[in-house]
């Protein structure tokens, strides 16, 4: 497996890969792999003839009062995992070489990136786009891995990529879950024994809504109203926002309209946690 | 000479060419040809095997009080003109296949697009830089031609294409210009004959501040007043700005630092001519 840290390097090769004939795979990560990242890796290698994986925490898609500084890092672990998850080559990138001096370009998706999450993070999804964007450049992937665990994430992309014509087809993985349903996250390893007891109870409060709409109920309102009250059950956690939108629009809907996405973010003590389902 | 009103047929074209392993070369316009823009068309001849140039009056880049609805149009005599100068593919598409219902994505360089024309053209360059990485990613193009005339233009472009590593190289191609000096530009043809008359005198106050320059003159303000007199003096002009910065971040400077450059805009009746000299 090939570990490069500048853009050039991978850009050659990549290059190379072309001229050859094969296709390139691109799996996006901030590191600190899970089980989720490695679900990517393995769509990928199944439909691509070359994997490339990135490890960058983004610097630009962290809020001023965000976690940027103390996000898990472990990267001898991580080429580990990349190795025996059939990765060809790993681009780890140092903040200097992605945001060289002088740098001021961003991209940024409209309307789509101020709902959901975006109320609470109103920079994250510009600096996601950007970084993307950039990733996508320099690895001229023919097609780009990303988890339906961040399904606004998904849903920007997939704009950004139709908007601006990039030659790029982007896939949603399912979300890996731990055997109680936890959203698989780089982020729960932030959880207290107690947080990490009571969290499943997010993703309960989801499916409950979930067989809620398979009952055929339609009122939105009863809907988020039954997870946020079973949220505001759980002791230690606290509602950011729970919302039934429309999954192409993000905007909310009255009556349920598919296809939908029943998403939410609930903090448990300082760990922000996100997690949804889509309703199709 | 293939002519393409879809992105998805310049798309496909344009992988062909470089399967065959030709070179693409892209000269962006809003077409209303004039020798300036066939001088970037002769410079994508000299250098690329195939060449593509697009013909699109861009929205984006229009301002709500601005001209987007007159800017002169000929498409006939623009594809005439274009055979004849040797393009091979005019991309001429129709704004609803540029920015389809539901369209959010805008690209911005910070800071370069907020100076010069930038202050009274607040998301000009916005418009500009979303469109051209538009057609960068639709025309897959190797090299693309700018004129130096639009030289802010040129210059967010290139931080724009560095800062997103697009696999592009950026060519700027000398100002092409009438025999009394005026810089051709599709929008002259909005003066009347007294503006006309009188608009060389623009050009002809940048040539006397780069001599002031030549014969050793660095103070940045005896420059500068010297071609706002000039223009004050000429009795159908109003300036927008006449401005010495540094050629890189287009910033104000004090005392003469190469490259440095001069530039402005000026109107002649509604119609805002811009100009600039580069100090190299």
């Amino acid at each position: 497996m090939k570990i490069a840290k500048l853009p050039e390097e991978i850009q050659q090769l990549s290059t190379d890969w072309h001229e050859q004939g094969l296709t390139v795979g691109l799996v996006p990560t901030m590191g600190y792999l899970h089980e989720g990242h490695l679900s990517l890796v393995e769509a990928a290698v199944r439909e691509c003839d070359k994997v490339l994986m990135s490890i960058f925490v983004n610097p630009t898609q962290f809020g001023p009062k965000e976690d940027f500084a103390t996000y898990p890092r472990d990267i001898l672990r991580d080429l580990r995992l990349a190795y025996g998850a059939g990765v060809d080559c790993v681009f780890n990138p140092e903040p200097k070489d992605m945001y060289p001096e002088g740098y001021a370009t961003y991209v940024k998706v409209e309307n789509l990136s101020q709902r959901l999450c975006g109320q609470s993070r109103p920079d994250h999804f510009r600096g996601v786009a950007t970084v993307v964007l950039k990733l996508f450049n320099i690895t001229g992937a023919d097609y780009g891995y990303f988890g339906q665990k961040d399904a606004q994430q998904v849903i920007v992309l997939q704009r950004m990529v139709r908007d601006l014509n990039i030659p790029i087809i982007i896939r949603r993985v399912p979300t890996v879950r731990e055997a109680d349903g936890l959203a698989k996250s780089s982020r729960n390893v932030y959880l207290s024994p107690q947080e990490r007891a009571q969290a499943p109870g997010f993703y309960a409060a989801l499916l409950e809504a979930k067989e809620l709409i398979d009952d055929g109920e339609t009122s939105v309102s009863r809907i988020t109203n039954l997870v946020r009250e079973r949220i505001e059950n759980i002791p230690l956690a606290r509602m950011d926002y729970i919302e039934l939108v429309d999954a192409q629009t993000l905007l909310p809907l009255e009556k349920i309209q598919k296809p939908a996405l029943l998403a939410g973010a609930v903090f448990f003590g300082k760990t922000r946690l996100i997690d949804n389902i889509f309703i199709e």
